[in-house]
């Protein structure tokens, strides 16, 4: 498998595990996506509510409050645009 | 390091691999995808010249004949979102 395959495996990975850990199996509801910030994102932010609400509302593009596989790789993409420009300087 | 972080990190340093090997070396130009898709996708159908012009076309959003790195995570999040409709079957 290509560095490029295993990537995008491990992307769909880590969404299932959390997804899966309670609610609907192929969503990530708010509790799972503070797990998330918290634990694949060391986000010190996530420890506060508020912050996790308007992380929610931002990548929420159909405002059901939960966040999708496709949503998700919103963050994903935009968390990637801002290594790759780190690793342009 | 997350498995997440370690992903991202894999997008970004695939993409820097392909669009330094030649022209500008923060651009995949059509040789460089031609040789992503071949290597990193195994997708045959890059052998064929005019089916990379179609890939390029599709991918390419502001129309300069090459990709960038937010176009090739048009790309990424694409092929993630099959992999993950097929992770629920």
């Amino acid at each position: 498998m290509s560095q490029l395959q295993n990537a995008m495996i491990i992307l769909v990975k880590t969404f299932n595990d959390y997804a899966r850990k309670e609610g609907k199996k192929d969503m990530l509801n708010k509790g799972e996506v503070k797990t998330l910030l918290e634990k694949e994102l060391l986000l010190q932010e996530a420890k506060n509510p508020g912050e996790v609400d308007k992380f929610i509302k931002n990548l929420d593009r159909d405002s059901d409050s939960e966040v999708d596989f496709s949503e998700f790789m919103v963050l994903v993409a935009r968390l990637a645009c801002m290594i790759h420009d780190f690793s342009k300087k």
